[in-house]
């Protein structure tokens, strides 16, 4: 382990690879890994990029990854598949892509399924960041695969997140019915060249200067407003104001204090996330599966689940000490 | 409350959906609510619907609503929104298509979002069962909104999954990447009078008899072999084959205990669910506010969250009792 890290810390792709597996795993190791990692970590700039299939998200990360690289930058990109059963292994190889960065040191391109992870994304994301940021990385890209509420979860852990939108994938009340638009700090149009893209644009920054939700959810009192940028990133256009409204959205949360905030936010999480799977853990360990009995009962109708979980509660205590008042008395 | 519940079982459909509400709202009220219809539960056949945008989801529930319907059978929509920040009321108003059955007093719809929910849809969902079937539905039709691992969650919910999909909205391969594949127990491929549908036909069959991540999840001995339907909803055309596969189904459960099983495997994770829920709103409520502080400590780089997950679970007993061990030393 200790060699592994040394390695992931002297830049070597497959230390790193390996060690996203053991986050991906769940692995027992990891607490001592992410013990190990933490201090010094929080470095790196971690962007989200996220948006319905179609609009142009990993092309519009290859393009960001060059725009970085050309700057001598050390960039790392976290593909996060939350549905998917299969692990990077599979995911990586669709990535023909990204095969200009594929021998470049300086990138370090992953994979990344959770399902193996009881705290799932929540959890396992944030580790796999300082994995990243332990071989260096300077800024992380955090690409979703697939839709739906994953897309606001992984977006919970990047600094910045960037929501892509396209002619032709969707209109602007989708992203909001999508809850994206109360994530983005930048909205991205790309595939900007087609028919469409000025009326996407309108309607997106009409519904971010009404933004309501918006308001609710980003930090009291930010003065940031989240611009709309147009792109066409399989040619490179608007990739430079892209990234530039990526930098002022990190300059101006630093000088808010939002930037903390939001990472203070990140690391509850991810504390919550931890304490739940190793409760959960001990329910699926518990002596004399009262887990599976407490199901059969209700299973069959003859016991109700608050019940149940009451007295799934007072047979594994969080922590060990004599058997007290009844958890189910105590609420 | 109780009025509220007489109502709902008289089949007054304002009571039905408040009490859905309650759900939705994680109401305080509900572990009375769901104590007092537990007993007798579990009537209904669970049926649930999923599949990407577009291949015709409503369409195939109103299709199945009439067919039902036309046996005189009292039959419950839920329409499951995982990723909305907007709950039932808004979504309603889109289902223009359900209006032939909305003055229709045997049929019962209602959407649900599960965000106010601390444990999630995989505690709200069989709550929401629950009083369709108080209201005395003898089937309910589950059907996602969006798409992502939901599905998949969802799908958990239902005694029969049917997993749609249509000609040019997505091949089988995506099917098996969105993990489908795996909970689909009768497939369908709707507007089967298109191009394309064949093909699709061939290869979901293909894929199906090939089952080997179905045979791994599925019930262990079952001599179900998923069948592959082809309808097209809105002309009713193939309904009847798809109503007699979900029936085929179920009787193929009952008689292999598959069906029980499957149950029992539901209320294992509604009581897993509700635990982690109550866990979760003890370190929300604990004084002190211990989760922000060592959220500071893991945001700033000073604290690893893994010991600050043991230090929260330390401090926020599942049960109530003298201080003990440490959790943290415990494992």
């Amino acid at each position: 382990m200790h060699r592994l890290l040394a390695q992931a810390r002297a830049g070597r792709p497959r230390a790193v690879g390996r060690l996203v597996s053991l986050v991906e795993d769940d692995d027992p190791r990891l607490p001592e890994l992410v013990r190990a990692l933490a201090p010094g970590s929080g470095r790196a700039h971690v962007v989200g990029l996220t948006g319905a299939p179609g609009v142009g998200k990993s092309t519009t990360t290859t393009a960001l990854v060059t725009a970085l690289r050309a700057e001598g930058l050390v960039v790392g990109v976290l593909a996060v598949d939350p549905s998917s059963p299969f692990t990077g292994g599979a995911l990586l190889g669709d990535r023909v892509r990204m095969q200009e960065h594929a021998l470049d040191r300086g990138v370090f391109i992953r994979s990344m399924a959770s399902r193996g992870h009881l705290g799932g994304l929540a959890a396992a994301t944030p580790a796999a960041l300082r994995v990243l940021e332990a071989a260096g990385c300077d800024v992380v890209l955090v690409e979703t695969v697939g839709v739906g509420q994953s897309e606001v979860e992984v977006s919970a852990c990047a600094d910045t997140t960037c929501v892509l939108m396209a002619p032709g994938t969707g209109d602007a009340v989708q992203v909001a019915k999508a809850g994206l638009l109360e994530v983005g700090d930048v909205f991205v149009v790309n595939k900007a060249d087609r028919d469409g893209a000025r009326s996407l644009v309108r309607d997106l920054r009409t519904m971010v200067s009404l933004g309501s939700p918006a308001e609710a959810t980003r930090e009291p009192g930010s003065p940031w407003r989240p611009p709309v940028v147009q792109t066409v990133a399989s040619t490179g256009e608007g990739v430079g104001e892209l990234l530039a409204a990526v930098r002022a959205h990190r300059e101006s949360q630093q000088a808010s204090g939002g930037w903390q905030r939001r990472r203070r936010r990140r690391a509850r999480e991810e504390i919550e996330a931890l304490a739940l799977a190793r409760v959960r853990r001990r329910f699926r360990t518990l002596t004399g599966a009262p887990l599976d009995r407490l199901a059969e009962e209700v299973g069959d109708g003859r016991l109700d689940p608050y019940t149940a979980a009451a007295a799934l509660l007072d047979g594994a205590p969080t922590r060990e000490g004599p058997r007290g008042r009844s958890a189910g008395g105590a609420e």
